[in-house]
């Protein structure tokens, strides 16, 4: 199943030539996630080819203008462009109301549904599960409502050994049960442990999106054991005063949470526009972190 | 005296890549004046050297999102950049709702002040009126409330012929009665009439930005004589229907306008995004108005 993500924004609130502001594209099994929604979005995904009309999900940490600027003129190019399928949309409430107004100012009716749900900074939850993934709400520490979001692929079902199936002549009907991890109690009253007969499927992958933050540990379990952990990391630690009183992460705690919650991966971005280049808080991160790359606009990870 | 526009978007609602939704930087005697603020202004403005800083009036002609949905965006870098000077906004009364609650929600409080003129668009008005210009509301035709704006240079006190100053021998205290048009006497009586001691002054320069609109003459004698004039051209005349029907123009219409308005010269934008070169826009155009040139992003256009 593809799980990969394409880094549309990666810079903070300030505007700096060349950066777009946080907005990030999850694509899970063909089906298209979006992940924040800064100003200028839409051009990004034009520029990256990413297809705006492929989207199903939108997802929305916090109402601070560079994570979601964008969204009433990508609804509303939506909207142009002849869509019908509603947008499943998850948000703080606030954002309804910042929608509807505008929408009413410009006389548009969207000719498709756009269905809300609100998150709630207050708790971790599960906000949607399909046939692909779970995805709960990770409560972050931003002086502000703001949650992260944890993508889990679905635990897959036990995969049948067919050499074991074939010697107990396993009846085709019971593989379902097996998969579920059943034993099999054969017609004679044998009784055959499931793991004789099944192996594990692979262990569901994940991928975590934390922006914005101050570091707190409070958050740190849901996270954990993340196949790729995208963290912000606005300024070098250096900056770390300046990082907690805006309720931010430096590059040093980005690694460090990455090390202590046990990603397989880490990626950084939401760089502060005083960073004209990226190498030191890429090299700040390593530091404590090896496996980290910086989310800059237009690279796309495979999360695996 | 400067005087210059400079474009920064000049595509129609549904985005394209490479260009940008409207907006336009008009610096006159070194101060700058935006009009419109599409989204992704901002951007525009730091890939094209326009400050932001220097921004001291923004005019925002309607609520379509292609035409405003920038603005909080660069509010909020204003603010964070540290702002002190006031922003004088010229914009429909619903766009303080809309702004108003958009920093509500990001909990911000802008340390300058946004001070409101709500324009009318049922009838022209000054707007504002500085040393350096005045600008006027015109009242355009797009099926929701819409102004264009004309920007025109202050009428220059008449100049003293020198010779003439000279040869009558008239005190220094009188040269700036006669600027303003009055006549001299002199201490024996005798009278000097105005026209026989300055000159007219030149023109005033005048620019005029007409989006979105329906063809209409009833604003065509408002900006007749324009120095520059800026008018939409969503379309080809091929599909007038279209035009009508979305309350825009075409680009013979806009050609067709320059000539009747005896405008000096013709920049036409607001493009679909349909059209993926403009040169067939452009020679609709000068078919009937040669002066034309197409406002497009990054360019430059004296107003002379």
């Amino acid at each position: 199943m593809k799980f990969e993500v394409t880094i549309l924004g990666s810079s903070s609130a300030t505007p700096i030539h060349n950066r777009n502001p946080s907005a990030q594209a999850l694509n899970i099994n063909e089906k298209l996630y979006l992940i924040d929604c800064g100003e200028g979005t839409q051009q990004q995904m034009l520029k990256f080819d990413v297809k705006a009309s492929r989207i199903e999900h939108i997802f929305i940490s916090h109402l601070h203008g560079d994570h979601y600027l964008g969204l009433v003129g990508l609804l509303s190019s939506l909207h142009l462009n002849g869509r019908k399928k509603p947008i499943n949309l998850y948000c703080p409430e606030l954002l309804k109301e910042i929608i509807d107004i505008q929408l009413k100012s410009s006389e548009t009716e969207l000719q498709y549904e756009v269905a809300y749900r609100f998150t709630d900074s207050g708790k971790a939850e599960v906000i949607l599960e399909n046939q692909d993934i779970i995805v709960e709400t990770i409560p972050l520490d931003h002086g502000m409502r703001c949650t992260g979001f944890l993508f889990s692929e679905k635990k897959r079902l036990r995969k049948l050994i067919k050499e074991k199936i074939d010697e107990y002549n396993i009846p085709v009907e019971y593989y379902t049960a097996l998969k579920k991890g059943a034993d099999y109690v054969a017609s004679d009253g044998r009784v055959f442990k499931n793991e004789t007969l099944t192996t594990d499927s692979a262990t569901p992958k994940s991928y975590v999106y934390c922006s914005d933050t101050l570091y707190n540990e409070q958050y740190f379990d849901q996270i954990s054991n993340a196949t790729l952990l995208y963290h912000e990391a606005t300024f070098l630690n250096n900056m770390l005063d300046r990082a907690n009183e805006t309720h931010h992460t430096t590059a040093l705690q980005a690694g460090q949470i990455a090390l202590k919650t046990h990603a397989k991966r880490l990626l950084i971005g939401h760089f502060s526009a005083r960073y004209k280049t990226l190498n030191e808080l890429l090299d700040e991160a390593r530091s404590v972190f090896p496996d980290t790359e910086l989310a800059v606009e237009g690279k796309t990870f495979s999360i695996e």
